[in-house]
């Protein structure tokens, strides 16, 4: 069989290096006779387990000492609860900025706890779908914080640019897609918080990075496992954690210290993206619909001059090893997620593959 | 080295046979060239596993078809919260029976939603620390419903008893270390719930089984991911689940009907708990301080008549493979969990290493 190149949106694809150290150990960890699934959190060995991911991480996103790092249950979605149960205080609204679906998700759910004040960021640019420059943004007054989402996953839209609002506006921002793809400079933000499936390991855990003077104020009706200050107070160890998540993350962060850490990502990542969205462009017979200034590099969609051939497309490109481009089915056509663990070839195989499409079915 | 028993609370032992096949198609699961916690939980195969899943469930467990099956995040401590916003309707308080650490806990949780009427169920039998019978629970009026704990892991104490209370007493039970492990009438309860990590899988993963008729009056302010109705709407896929530990519940499933189902567990599990307590009875070196009616079949604690000695125990049964025998720290000694998973071997291991022990030290 040729190599597979899985472009899943997620759960994604984990580095080859990663999983194949995982079943070496996964019956018999670090010699101790037992899984790493096994084994107690609270024991010695997976504390050391834990407390290496998080410095990992601390390293490779250069985090400020006084943030905190929680290693949480209930994904993305349950933190579209938690910002708000976290962060509102005594106050009764927040500012959520809408440019795509899962920032649209996010409102929906906050609207149980606040008023939420939608600053709808979608704009046509040239007919193409884009997003409204940071400075456009029109916050509210009296919000408890500003929630926005730097890359929709399914629109293939991302915000670039970094939030620079001044000291008294609380960003909060869901970076499931994007984390550790490019260097970010965490202090602009007051939690930055990702699902695990697309960029950092397996689907069950999820990061919360938060600013320690936001911990202490949240709502009472808030679940202990959605508690910053409950699960920080406990070292992320309140409830048992999702350990094998946990020890998959931490063999992840230290891939990519292998790789050159974030910036080494980022320009790989770069190219990856330059290489895709080139070819996409050289071709009238494949088409992206978002403006250039927004193009996601994490999440590609496009679509098919003829959408007659996209069946054909999914069935060879299966057939070609590369895996899971169907779009999702709320935009339709194709989808290429090309999060860290995706390699050049990996896009090189695919561009190969449609420009071969393109010429035999064209 | 010898063959390593690992009595872990739990995180636990997984069977070694499910293991050995989770390692094996690890990286190139069922001739993708993916790993299965790489494919998307929307993709018809990982929905073929989810769907296996519940059925091999549903059979094990005898699950009446008015009852539905949700896969979540968040673990037991997740459901404590859960439970009150799911089912607590236009009610304002709650029955909670505490027998134990568990039981106290779901009590303290559920101060944040209502007004929880404790039932101390905590006796002295001949000095030893037992549960007062069902009978004897004072139900209150107006309550939304009952909860227990059926097995305490760190007390050690266990409510044998199949409630019997009435249609009208809605009874929710945290049956995190028992499920599984014996046969259940399972129409006797309104909601069953289980974190994976004892009985079932590993951390990350949390079972809950709710008639149906109690689904739709989730409280406005319950977080989606704990929203038992958004939940069985959408398949338990209203959020990307933690798909991997879902995957290796369905092994963990099939294992045990390999073994003969529920029934035979509950033989086996007999044969294991009376060989423990069998040689923990027979000598005046090793103590277990609960009430015979009350003894857990999954978590048996015992002391050691010298605490002294507690040291060289835990160093000596570590080196002849016998893993996590430590006590919590909230009742000290040593405990032994014997799960599904631990075969009867293991607590003969562990019974022929006591009464070697007794005699070197004793």
């Amino acid at each position: 069989m040729a190599q597979v190149f899985n472009f899943s949106s997620g759960p994604a694809m984990l580095p080859a290096d990663v999983l194949k150290l995982a079943q070496q150990e996964l019956c018999d960890w670090h010699g101790l006779g037992t899984s790493v699934m096994e084994i107690s959190h609270r024991g010695k060995e997976f504390i050391q387990v834990a407390e290496e991911a998080e410095k990992d991480l601390r390293d490779l996103m250069n985090i400020p000492s006084n943030y905190k790092v929680l290693f949480c249950h209930g994904g993305g979605r349950g933190q579209f609860a938690g910002i708000p149960l976290n962060l509102l205080g005594d106050k009764t609204s927040a500012d959520y900025v809408d440019a795509g679906y899962w920032a649209a998700s996010a409102v929906k759910e906050a609207h149980k706890y606040c008023a939420p004040n939608v600053i709808d960021a979608k704009v046509s640019v040239d007919g193409l779908r884009g997003v409204k420059p940071m400075r456009d943004w029109q916050l509210s007054d009296g919000a408890a914080y500003l929630h926005y989402c730097p890359n929709e996953t399914i629109d293939g839209i991302a915000i670039h640019e970094t939030p620079d609002f001044g000291q008294d506006v609380v960003v909060a921002a869901d970076f499931s897609s994007t984390i550790l793809s490019s260097p970010l400079d965490v202090s602009r933000f007051g939690v930055i918080y990702a699902g695990a499936q697309k960029n950092i390991g397996p689907a069950g855990l999820t990061l919360v990075i938060v600013r320690d003077d936001l911990l202490g104020k949240a709502h009472k009706a808030c679940p202990s496992i959605l508690d910053y200050t409950v699960l920080n107070d406990n070292d992320s160890m309140f409830n048992t954690p999702p350990t094998f998540a946990w020890y998959l993350a931490g063999l992840v962060f230290k891939w990519l210290k292998e790789q050159g850490g974030v910036a080494a990502m980022d320009k790989i990542n770069q190219q990856k993206a330059d290489l895709l969205y080139g070819a996409i462009d050289a071709s009238d017979f494949y088409r992206n619909d978002v403006a250039k200034g927004n193009r996601s590099r994490m999440n590609v969609p496009f679509q098919l001059a003829d959408s007659a051939l996209d069946k054909l497309f999914l069935e060879e490109s299966f057939a070609a090893g590369l895996h899971a481009l169907k779009g999702h089915r709320v935009v339709g056509g194709m989808r290429a997620s090309i999060y860290n663990a995706m390699p050049l070839a990996g896009v090189q195989a695919l561009t190969d593959f449609m420009q071969d499409f393109e010429r035999r079915r064209g």
